[in-house]
Order: C-alpha cells, then structure tokens, then sequence
C-alpha cells in the first residue's frame, strides 16, 4: 500500500470566499503515484470548508444564495430569527456554523490515476475567516 | 491491497424519490472478495444523494417530513421565507440544496466481508430530479 | 496492508450530551500500529452522532445554540415554525434530525502514527437519545 500526504497553504484577503482547488488536488494524485484508492482532503481550520460544488460559475449565484442561508441562520445576523433574543450567541460561531452546513471535508475515489467523482462536480475550499494562513490536508492512500 | 470499483446505473421515473441500495453496495463488496476496508459509496450528480437511514417504512414519513423542511429552506416555494423578495434564486438550485442537506456520500467499514454499520442503519439514494439515468459510484479498497 | 477494528461502547445518562472521544480514537491507533492511513470513527444508531468540533469549553455555548437551532428545526418542538400544523411528526425523529444535521461519522487521516488534524480540531460524540448502551465504530486501515 502506499500513501502521500500533501499541506496546501492558502490565504484569503475576503472574509469569505471560495476556491476551487480541484487541480491542486489532481496535482498531489500525480506525485502520488497512486491508481487506485481513496483521497480524503479536509480544512485544518474550523472557520473554513472543504466541499464539493458545481463546476461553474453558477456558483457564485449559489454561494451567494447558501451563505444568505447561512447568515440567516446565525441569530445575531438574523432579523426574522425565530430565536428568542436572549439566545447565548458569540460572533466567533458563525463561521462554525458556516463550516457545519457546508462540510469539513470530502472522501473522493481516486481510480485508474484520476480523481473518480461526476463530470460537474468539484472540490471547493470556502473560507469564513480570512485575512490569515489557512492549511488544507490532502491524504492519499492505496496503490 | 485490493480495490474494486462499480457504477450503479438508476432511473427514477418521479423528480424526488427514495431507494435503498444496501443490497447493491452488498453484491458489490461480494465480487470484491474484501474482507477488512472502507467502502466509499457516492452519487455522482449534484441533484441527487447518497446518505445512511432508517431500515424501515418509518423512511416515509420521516422524508417526508425532511423534505419538507428542505423544500422550506428553498425561498423560491416558501411563503414564510425570510429571505427578501429579491434574493437571486435560481430553480436548478434546489436539487442542489437537498443534497447538500442529505450528503454526497457514505464511507462504511468492511469488517470480516461485511458491511459494518449499525443494525438500524442501510444506505439511499435520494433523487431529487429524475426521468433521466444517473450513477452512483461503489469503490472498495481494502485486502 | 492493516486493518484494526474496534467497538466503543458508551453509556450517557442523560438524552442529550456530548462527549469528547479522541483519547480513545488516538488508543485505539496506538494499538492498530498503523502509521500511514486513513481512520473512520462513526456512530452505530441513528439517534447519535460522531463529528469534529472545537478542542475547548466553547464546546458548552456552542452546541447549547446548535441544540437550540436543531431543535428549532424541529417542528413539535416549534413556536415560530413556517411548517403547517398538520404536518405529520413523528418524536422518535428529533434524535435523528440532530444526527442529520451533526453528521454520523468522522474520516481522518493518519500521518506519522497520528491522528492527523487540525489544532483546534476534536473528535466528539453527541447523544441525542440516552440511557442505554450505544456503540461507536474505529476502522483503521493503511500500514
């Protein structure tokens, strides 16, 4: 069996924002050397995503759209919330709970050398605390 | 190591529907002669998912219930959204927010040719814009 | 290639808590004497959950507000719920709601004899139903 393990370095000036990091991805599969296994790629960082989207621009209509969501969500953003107003909210959740609905990481099959998911999908990093060195893990393991 | 890979191939008819697959991810694990491993299961389309469930009737109305909670999330059908009227909302988007709801993906042990998960738990798929086929893939890597 | 396989079984008292498992998920590799691999921990019942959350006491508002927005979710439990109120609920889906949205397992990598994850990052298992007997799953494979 054989494994490779890969730290990516990323730094958002926004606040939030999204990347596609599909080919980095790709890029740590060939120095891997692996045909056939299973890839794990995962935000070290609970303010930040690693998750699977559409490969387009339509996802920025998107995001645009799951982040009011996620906003809403967030009581001390929200102006219709539903929670009572002396919920105990602290700033320093909403990107905990932008992390929560949007996915800390993804398991992808890797088979004959290629990363083995649909032909519109691809993998994303959201970040929800920028301005500061964030660091995705890629593992690979099988043969 | 050993790895074995296949593509289910499913068309449902309805545009949202629900269909176990615990025996096909079984038959599957069975050609792959695996005894000890992971085994990931995934749609491949963005407007359907694969996710862990009840193994009973009890699946009805609990999706039920869930999709209607999805479908409320989703400002375009919801009259008590409380998103403002001119949030940028696309229909294509709603397959999209069901399965980011539901998830991509199951990774299961395999433990003695198994798959090792609890009594109450089996694996579907959930469609969420059928009348065309779509593919859910089964990889299996292990020894 | 190694494969190690365990069974925590836990005990909670009370119907909802939360409980930090990473010791055990870190003895667990210790004994496996895998170095290089990947590690899934996963809950065996669906009124229970296995996720990543934050290594610290914030842990307590945290998942109070998160127990609070699931709850919410929750329409029997709901005073401002958009959900009509002849919706067909059932109770025993309250715990499986919270898994939904919590998540029912963890997938992490392991580097150098490691659990490998980010600094802030901690394996936790939250109880949605207690007061019986619950298991959760290890399965570590690499080598």
């Amino acid at each position: 069996m054989k494994s490779h393990t890969e730290y990516l370095t990323l730094f958002i000036p926004s606040e939030v924002d999204f990347v596609n990091i599909t080919a980095k991805v790709e890029e740590a599969l060939r120095r891997s050397g692996i045909q056939e296994g299973l890839c794990l790629v995962n935000s070290m960082h609970l303010s930040s995503s690693v998750f699977m989207h559409y490969a387009e621009q339509a996802l920025k209509k998107d995001q645009q759209h799951t982040l009011e969501l996620m906003t809403w969500l967030h009581p001390s953003e929200a102006r219709a919330s539903p929670f009572p107003q002396d919920a105990i909210v602290d700033d320093d959740l909403d990107p905990q709970h932008k992390r929560r609905i949007l996915g800390r990481d993804v398991v992808v099959a890797v088979t004959r050398g290629s990363l083995d998911f649909g032909p519109m999908e691809q993998i994303y990093y959201g970040e929800f605390d920028g301005g500061r060195e964030k660091r995705v893990l890629i593992k690979i393991i099988g043969e």
